[in-house]
């Protein structure tokens, strides 16, 4: 196979800054002012800059340009989750491509990276610190992650999606109002005629967790210990609690379950163990992920607007490495009706 | 909530290596020599040097590092795919665990990067050559990915998964024995009495597709063009491209598909052909991916041993790192047999 033109181990020279400082025709002071961003630096010269740094190819040395500015241009999103539940929770990919979207809009790269073991969060500790990365985007953080403490004593720009336990005075997040969702869902069951609502909470180590129990509990007159299992966002531990429900409470005729993964779980047990959705038993999902459509039947859910979510955890990242303090945005859900309930 | 007692957002004062040296008894030089690798220090100075660090809390300033020893004790797992592929094709989850473990045991983080557009592969570009990563491995590279040649020039080391087409001399990889897994399916496919034996390709432009093509013919004492269709591994192609074989060659008993998840959708052609598996047509799929056992029938497949090419990539891109040249892997494929053939 012939060898491609374009291609050489090491190019002859490297073209410097000041081959752009002569290219455009001005001064190198001014080249590095547009490298540092444009502060004090006309129209018409940071034009002339741009255009000279395409035509001699030149590229920054982030090295040298980091011990200046501080930036590298790149950002971290980091799931403090085993890699199994990446690929396992649609989520994920959704929010994943929100926040890549609005980031390469503004020319960051985002880097994903798993942080599942107390080891994997050292290392990453040490490496997000090092000057490699503006900043970081937290994603299903539990309490009690030692990264957070880490990253904040760092002075490392951080942002959380869901409230951020333990730490939301100091950390920005944005989150989906999981409260007034869940208490939307167990209104809406009650308006339906069912009288024993169940729930399968998510992990209440996690604001979600937390949160949309609390809501289940406000909508309801009274509930009873008996009708709370718990999950931890897997398919598998929505079957499982749902089975242990049905064994505790089989006169329960519907259940909310925080999260449309959990719910699909749920579904299989109820199929299982012979009960009708909706007919027997009302299931109420939370996400609208992808799961919701897919299901038989196809599931009420709560929607989780995570296109959004993406975009303004990018947004409040953007501002936090820019200096502004800590903010919390919470964003409205709104319950979609299919067939499950 | 009361605030964390740990978590200050500037610590006093930065531990310096100097206050390493003074806790270990050692001198500035031997706790640098540690920091760069360890040569020329005694055991015994090593561990001195490592509680000290540990006790101070020293952290390395990565950017001062990287100047010195070019390291960034990363690496990036780059896929040039659209998002949703990472997602759809388990062999991705598991060739990025196999990846991530290999390197966790080298104290190195992994880096997973999208670039499946060209502003994505151009920025990606410019933050990989900046010092920020050690060395990049190359997944899903379709021939004139514009990454290849950028990272050549710039001297970075690189690792492809599978044989990088145009760069095999240049680029380090290691890929399954496509060819020969392919010969063994069709093979196969021809010992159970299968005598109009059609394929489904992957994209020609992918080593997997150009390789796995070539074995089925090899195979074949005669292959017809109207036996020969194309997918791009996504499980919708491979759906389209059996709907296509059936309408072409109505007698056709046999088909060798180039991955698991195409052969998933072939199977959802054939059914609603109204074609029964294996007893009218016989179907090979390529992966031994999750998939190929919850299919129905399971399917019969040539196994990749992702978790061996995984390190052994890993094993290339570190010696790369350390100055060897780049070396190909080729790893046997094998047979499995289940239900679909």
């Amino acid at each position: 196979m012939p060898e491609p033109r374009d291609t050489r181990r090491r190019p002859a020279r490297r073209p410097t800054i000041n081959d752009v400082a002569a290219a455009a025709g001005v001064s190198r002071g001014t080249v590095s002012r547009v490298l540092n961003g444009g502060h004090d630096v006309s129209d018409s010269a940071q034009e002339a800059v741009e255009r000279a740094m395409r035509k001699t190819g030149y590229v920054v040395n982030q090295h040298a340009r980091s011990l200046v500015t501080q930036r590298s241009q790149s950002v971290a999103f980091i799931l403090s989750e085993p890699q199994e539940r990446l690929f396992e929770d649609p989520n994920f990919n959704v929010l994943l491509h929100s926040c890549t979207q609005a980031l390469a809009k503004q020319d960051i790269t985002l880097l994903l990276t798993l942080a599942s073991s107390l080891e994997d969060r050292k290392r990453l500790g040490r490496y997000l610190t090092g000057g490699h990365v503006d900043g970081a985007l937290l994603v299903s953080t539990h309490s009690g992650n030692p990264l957070i403490p880490e990253l904040l004593a760092r002075g490392l720009p951080v942002v959380a999606c869901g409230k951020p336990l333990g730490f939301e005075r100091q950390v920005a997040y944005v989150a989906a109002d999981d409260r007034d969702g869940a208490r939307q869902m167990v209104t809406y069951l009650r308006s339906t005629g069912r009288r024993r609502i169940a729930t399968i909470t998510g992990p209440l180590d996690t604001s979600g967790g937390v949160e949309r129990l609390a809501g289940y509990r406000e909508a309801l007159a009274d509930s009873a210990p008996e009708l709370v299992a718990h999950g931890d966002y897997t398919r598998a531990s929505g079957e499982a609690a749902m089975t242990q429900l049905l064994e505790r409470a089989p006169d329960l005729d519907a259940v909310f379950v925080a999260s449309d993964l959990m719910a699909a779980g749920a579904l299989t047990a109820l199929n299982r163990a012979g009960r009708r959705v909706p007919t027997d038993v009302a299931v109420g999902g939370f996400d609208d992920s992808q799961i919701a459509t897919n299901t038989s039947p196809p599931l009420t859910t709560v929607r989780q607007p995570y296109p959004r979510i993406g975009a303004e955890m990018v947004r409040l990242l953007l501002s936090s490495i820019e200096g502004e303090s800590p903010a919390a945005v919470i964003i409205p859900t709104e319950l979609i009706a299919r067939e499950s309930a």
